[in-house]
């Protein structure tokens, strides 16, 4: 009863939370360029006053680069959740390619519903808007909070976070909650919810192959003489099998096989594999046999070549046989892949490759990260998978990341505290692009959807 | 008796022509940079002057670049010989590491002998001289040269030959002889004497794999969507057997075993393998199983990477499947390897091997030149081997070379004439390097070489 007058209130007030939206939208907190340091500045305001006036105790907290702004408010039993949301924004160069402007937000009619039109609409304002308007509501409605909450937000997320561990360090009393909620992801697809709940870890190096001890001529020494070249593209040639399979031993080490459970809700989670792979080009998944492209992307582990180059690269040709050649990859890294024992697996492949007279010279200022896997048995997950079930109608997923989310990490290491990513962007939100859009439905249904998971988590 | 006399007189001038080459070596005649462009003409003038001193009919020819100087000489039946230089000199930088200014040349002492330093003075106004030396000292003894000669000296060889061609075509009448006579190459070791009898041609060829139709997020697509990187890699790997053999179906076509006799000289020739090895770091030879380096370098072809490129190769990482890599090729021909037929073969080598999604774009603007044999069989190479093995008390040798001497090609095809390429220099001359010079012994046998073959030629 008392939830359906939260949701009527929501439905009743989203004009009013569009507009406020849209106001937030208008300030051009780009964190990476220094012009834009007082709208980062004036974001951060915009925040502290908006949460006041829900009855938070509100703050704008410095840091050497853009401030921090932490929010408490209401009361209860046990430790708060924590809500994490950043309010920086890309910046929006190419800007000709933009049919609106970029921080002129507008709410426009399209073929697949109504959009809000503009830069951070969806990343991610619009996203952290949904859980201030949840909690605008409840507070309308029942006069207090659900619980005890700690709402925290960054303005350094687009520019690599640089004061983010050092204040979660310092501050980690005040931030320590029961769980974390971070609203800054997409959904598996259009009206799907989605609980991210695998989030993949990374491993980054970089070899150079040296032969000769200069650039010698191709006329001269091409044949007898090692070419770094060749020699590098036949171990990179080495790395995988003809299955697809990672040919490095004991890589698959710590790599479990998802549950029958999970393989279900993938299989049924609306994910169009054709569609996604032609979007890229692709008529055909190319990698590892017998895993679907949704495995191979949120559960399984991958040895990916980013960058190789030696010789010559400019016009014409040099008939050179050049002295190095270099290489970098990068790994994601699922279950419990240990980034350290890898990186070791990985060398030893390479060195035990290396032709007489090549020597290899690895990279020394790379870091790893392993994998992070929610423990989705705790309770507050299926509470509020059946939360975002009743509200989209529609069995929400457990679903993983392809990519790497820092921040659910830092979390765990610094304070201990286990992270449930909600979001409800989706693929074509053009985030990090011209015209970045949220759609309407996502920004009304997300707040509902707090709402829901707020009465869930404090049922 | 006649030939001791010459002998004699080249002995007693050696001083003044020692002399007159320092006063050639003193005009920076760098052909490359605009800024020597009257020194190019002044070195030129200084040539037409010295060879119309000793009888010729010596004049310099405008072209587009620097200018020609042809001269003419000599008489007697038959058709003229014809030798060929180069009076344009490399640039000198790093200017830093001479030890003597490069255009200040100078007799220096060295722990291997008595060397002109200078830039030049190997490449090739040393060499040239050598010739014009032998002729001096034989009109001197015998009031006339020993048959009717062309010679016929280029200012552009060091910047890419722009005029050469057209103006052999336009003088081909006048340029037409029995035999090409060069000076512009090395001896296999030194003191062995040395004509070059093949040729390597040379195919040049560059491919880019594309893979996705633009750069992808690697946590993402890495695993699933076809990395051009790995591709190329894989392709790159597939061009060699691991015997070091090139595995292109139908590569070997037209490679000839070289002869018994052949081998027998390369055997004996005084080649250090090791010592060339070890010289650009390497322990060992890398390629074709079954050869020495030196029939690798002469005598077998080659397919070589000297470029590969693709993804991000800056700082750091980026996590990237780049949409497109890159690579180019060079392949070494020899025996009558047809470079028309040899680029379909490779070209179909990676198009068969190309992994669904990939697709292969082909450089156009690429050129192919078969190799050179020369038909050693003709009289002209016994009777100048003979010559320059009683000159250095050491079998002369006919060897091949590696890299491409454009010249001797375009002598066959735009005037249907051979070439006998002779050369004095030594391979720690540091041509085109700082500290360039020619070993005093070098200049001297050298006159005295081309006037024992100047005798044989016209017993």
């Amino acid at each position: 009863m008392t939830l359906d007058a939260v949701l009527n209130r929501i439905d009743e007030d989203l004009p009013q939370s569009l507009d406020r939206l849209m106001s937030l939208l208008r300030i051009p907190s780009i964190s990476t360029d220094p012009a834009y340091k007082a709208d980062c500045d004036k974001a951060a305001d915009w925040l502290v006053e908006d949460l006041k006036s829900i009855g938070f105790e509100a703050s704008k907290r410095p840091t050497p680069g853009h401030p921090m702004v932490v929010a408490h408010g209401g009361e209860g039993d046990g430790a708060p959740l924590l809500f994490y949301g950043h309010y920086d924004v890309q910046p929006v160069d190419p800007l000709d390619l933009w049919k609106t402007p970029p921080f002129e937000p507008e709410l426009q009619q399209t073929p697949n519903g109504q959009v809000i039109r503009g830069r951070g609409a969806s990343d991610d304002k619009g996203q952290l808007m949904t859980f201030v308007e949840a909690c605008r509501a409840w507070k309308a409605v029942h006069g207090s909070l659900p619980c005890k909450l700690t709402l925290f937000f960054e303005g350094e997320e687009e520019s690599g976070s640089p004061s983010l561990i050092p204040f979660m360090q310092e501050n980690a009393e005040e931030l320590k909650s029961r769980i974390a909620l971070i609203c800054d992801t997409s959904m598996v697809a259009p009206g799907v919810p989605s609980i991210a709940s695998q989030l993949r870890g990374m491993l980054k190096d970089e070899f150079t192959i040296v032969g000769p001890k200069i650039d010698l001529h191709s006329g001269h020494y091409g044949g007898p003489g090692l070419n770094p070249l060749k020699e590098i593209a036949r171990i990179i040639a080495s790395f995988h099998d003809e299955n697809g399979r990672v040919a490095v031993e004991g890589f698959y080490e710590g790599v479990h096989e998802i549950s029958d459970e999970l393989r279900r809700q993938w299989e049924n989670c609306g994910f169009d594999e054709k569609a996604y792979l032609e979007g890229a080009g692709y008529t055909q998944s190319s990698g590892e046999a017998g895993y679907s492209t949704l495995e191979q992307q949120w559960a399984r582990p991958t040895l990916e070549v980013n960058g190789l180059w030696g010789g010559y690269m400019g016009a014409g040709t040099k008939t050179v046989i050049p002295s190095e050649a270099h290489c970098k990859i990068t790994c994601r890294l699922v279950g419990d892949m240990d980034p350290t024992r890898l990186r070791e697996k990985i060398r030893a492949h390479v060195e035990a490759r290396l032709s007489p007279d090549a020597k290899v010279i690895w990279d020394q200022d790379l870091d790893g990260s392993p994998a992070s896997v929610m423990d989705i048995t705790r309770p507050e997950f299926e509470k509020a998978r059946a939360a975002l079930s009743d509200e989209w109608q529609r069995e929400a997923v457990f679903c993983g990341m392809g990519g790497s989310i820092p921040i659910a990490g830092f979390f765990k290491e610094i304070l201990g505290m286990e992270s449930m990513l909600i979001g409800f962007a989706n693929e074509d939100d053009a985030i990090h692009s011209p015209n970045e859009k949220y759609d309407v439905q996502s920004f009304h249904k997300g707040i509902r959807s707090w709402a829901r998971v707020l009465a869930a988590l404090n049922g």
